[in-house]
């Protein structure tokens, strides 16, 4: 059985408690290692070890925080190989690209790049007045920061070292990481490594904590913890939502990324330019890690005409010539087959797949479907079910009124794309929908689809409820990803020395911006 | 009757419909002025009506909506005698130095601060990396935003004329006020002034809409509705907490302001520097506006000894001295009269006071208690019962360890102060208070006291759970207030011309901040 991370120690949880494993999803087998369920009692002990690094975090200088980051995305690349193995064994994600030169490069950026936001110190915001004698700056939250990680990403957004963690460490915070069961011995790995680092920088053992399971009932319990400071999550709504209730009954904030289709519309003007290419993006963006990313495009939305007809063929070829998906999880046919029930039941014709697919192992044959614009305005909620695999659905609108009330009809997704035609036949029909579209996504794309979240300080990925809880946060960008993890402190009156360094005259790192008298700077005072 | 304002007309509701009205405080009497109570159909007209607001706001330009804060606040000065006279009526708060020359001023600086965000463009934190083609931009939310003003400023913070209002409108949204009940005239004269100036900036009618008061139970709908951006509340933790848990549920974001007892900690240096100027400060803060300020200071922590006691009989004399409060609803006596029941179970000891005063009006003598440190920590949770008005508690701590696990106790604050002395003998006992107070505070002063408010972008006038709904964000300093009304919005591989023109190329004034690269900068690109 392989072990808890609890306050710097290995524990393999009270003798006799349940366990669960992983599963090759390649095969359907379950994975020999087991993993303890962790106890409520165990959690409270997680919680109070946190609470202690809290305390000895104060006067902890944030050089110490940067140099675990940094040691840990080391650590994560001598382990890179093993690391890359396990996680092939427990997703049935590709080794090449996928893992080792994308996410793993990508996992390894975050955490670096989360370093250089803490040397930096200009995420904090300080904010000087200094006629009213009032400065403040962003500073970490009072307690950990709980993490639930998504399956789909094992290293990018795995919840001891995705990031959410990244921006969690990086605003001062201990972490609480909650495994996802999909891929338990990777999360197992990086906890190691984590925890090498945790300890060359000399951090408090509870500043990253982690464990495999937990009872539904103490992960509610855990949200809306006195002890926590904060919750991330990434998953499905289902489960986002009672842990959003939880959370919000306690007044502790929580994020959430939950849902998204992600709808792609397709103006006529861009069909004519080039059908094939857009077709063939739109394939391979709905393709990416089996159609498992919380930016696939589920939903594309075209105007009824000839050349639509003949894309919609050209995309339905692709899907028949792929074959199936992996999925992640064992409960991923089924969920699919669910959420095809209830698109079928209201009118989408299906046009390829919509089977588990044979033999072994978790697969889903690659599934297109269509419905007209009517049914689709007719049924909107039950035709925005998002269906979490290699699956996608065509709306064809018999006007563009109609595609502006399927725009207006929507709800709150990640991201919103529009292809227009190069020379800009397309804009006026453009600046319309992009108007209504843009008030329901929190990144919209022009002549791109949207899987591919670049790290970059102004990504947004993050959107208005339900695709999180929240519309001004993002889950993805650093220094922004931080904020969610941080309170706001204000010193009024505080006398000079005893303001945090950020807030005194001298500016601390002499690269820092600061807002001061309402100009950013990085000049002393 | 005096109507409500409802997208651009002045509306009387429904015949026979249910009327309020407000009573003068300082006879007790009700005002023969009667107000309508909104029905839902009403409520539902405004949020639809809001709607098309927020349509014909995307292509005004933000010229447009300072233009309307700067009339508006010259219409209230032009109307500010009335004003005045009104709310002298209604809340009995003291014409001058208050009404006139304090919280007047107040309020239309705020709205010319919110109209000068709104030309300068930084608070929207417009981010660009040219390298990935990603821009992002804070903006306006997809709805209006709901606003719950309080009873205790009937200008500064009343939902048509205050800080929310000022922050909501500057961050481009349309706002629905409900007026609070104690200052129905006043509200009704704000919104005749912020009328004229939404028809003389040309802004949409239904930019700003007023009612009065609606049932409870439609409150909670309200704040839950698809069409609602977010709501603003300042007032009771039990109102606030129904409107959070509706808010919450639809997935809606709501900032509250709900309770404080702004804990003061004076430390043995300080009182034996000048334990008498610590007596009347404390004193007259506690007194400002009849001891209803959300800043008031309603706990005192002492270290036991014989200054301490010298200091309370001098704090008790001010409080004998200084006779009663008038209150600004007639729910106060009863409210303080509960709160002081709920204290003195929990063994706090009566010094002064405690009575509803006889005579007219709304009145409640001003009221000193005290409490052991060791009662204190045993009942922590009834003894931080906020009595809204001329009520506070000193605690006697038995040594400094007691003082800290105090600290440690107490719910989340907007404020926490600390008196120490100037030559810093207390600095050691200070540095261990400080971490464990700033953690539970919003803002940390020191050797001054929590009311007083200045309107400064470093302010916090926020803090943890349950005195805010969450710690990173404050409803006072502009421009960080705007944020909790915004919507952060990406733009991936938009086409230049497309993107918002504080994300294009060139600087759109010249002078505003954007975050390019990683640089705070005003050139453009």
């Amino acid at each position: 059985m392989r072990p808890m991370l609890l306050n710097g120690e290995w524990q393999l949880g009270a003798a006799g408690a349940e366990t669960i494993a992983s599963a090759n999803p390649a095969t359907g087998q379950r994975l020999s290692a087991r993993y303890p369920i962790a106890s409520w009692i165990e959690i409270e002990q997680a919680l109070e070890a946190a609470q202690q690094a809290v305390e000895a975090l104060v006067d902890f200088p944030p050089e110490g925080i940067a140099e675990f980051l940094e040691t840990y995305a080391a650590n994560i690349e001598i382990a890179g190989e093993a690391l890359v193995e396990m996680a092939h064994l427990e997703t049935a994600l590709p080794k090449e690209p996928r893992l080792l030169s994308v996410e793993l490069p990508r996992t390894t950026n975050q955490l670096r790049q989360a370093a250089n936001a803490v040397r930096d110190h200009s995420w904090r915001t300080a904010t000087i007045d200094t006629q009213t004698h009032i400065r403040s700056i962003y500073g970490p939250l009072a307690g950990p920061v709980v993490i639930f990680g998504p399956n789909n990403f094992p290293f990018a957004f795995n919840s001891i070292a995705g990031g959410d963690f990244a921006a969690a460490i990086a605003a001062g915070n201990p972490v609480i990481a909650k495994a996802h069961p999909g891929h338990l011995g990777t999360t197992h790995l990086l906890a190691e490594a984590a925890f090498k680092a945790v300890q060359s920088a000399n951090l408090p053992p509870a500043m990253v904590q982690m464990v495999y399971h937990l009872n539904p009932s103490d992960g509610l319990k855990l949200v809306g913890h006195p002890l926590v400071g904060a919750t991330a999550f990434t998953g499905s709504r289902s489960a986002g939502m009672k842990l959003k209730a939880a959370a919000d009954q306690a007044g502790k904030p929580i994020y959430l990324e939950m849902s998204s289709l992600n709808p792609v519309f397709v103006l006529p003007g861009a069909l004519e330019e080039d059908s094939s290419k857009v077709a063939t993006e739109l394939f391979n963006s709905c393709m990416l890690g089996g159609g498992q990313f919380c930016t696939k495009p589920g939903l594309t939305v075209l105007l009824q005409n000839e050349t639509s007809e003949a894309f919609i063929e050209s995309v339905k070829t692709h899907f028949q010539n792929s074959g199936t998906a992996t999925l992640l999880d064992e409960s991923g046919p089924k969920n699919i087959t669910a959420a095809l029930s209830v698109l079928e039941q209201h009118g989408a014709e299906l046009l390829v797949g919509s089977q588990p697919a044979a033999g072994d192992g978790f697969r889903f044959a690659s599934t297109l479907l269509r419905v007209s614009g009517q049914q689709f305005l007719s049924q909107p909620h039950a035709l925005q079910t998002e269906a979490f695999g290699p699956v996608s659905l065509i709306v064809m609108a018999q006007d563009m009124d109609q595609i502006y009330d399927i725009a207006a009809t929507l709800e709150g997704n990640l991201t919103g794309s529009i292809y227009s035609h190069s020379q800009g036949q397309d804009d006026s029909l453009y600046n319309r929908l992009a108007v209504i579209l843009s008030r329901k996504v929190g990144r919209l794309l022009n002549d791109k689809m949207p899987t591919g979240v670049a790290v970059s300080p102004a990504m947004n990925h993050g959107g208005p409820y339900p695709s999180t809880g929240h519309p001004g946060f993002t889950a993805v960008g650093i220094p922004a990803s931080l904020r969610r993890f941080a309170a706001l402190r204000c010193y009024d009156n505080v006398r000079p020395h005893r303001l945090p360094v950020e807030l005194q005259n001298p500016n601390p790192t002499g690269t820092m911006w600061r807002f001061i008298n309402g100009t950013w700077t990085q000049k002393d005072i």
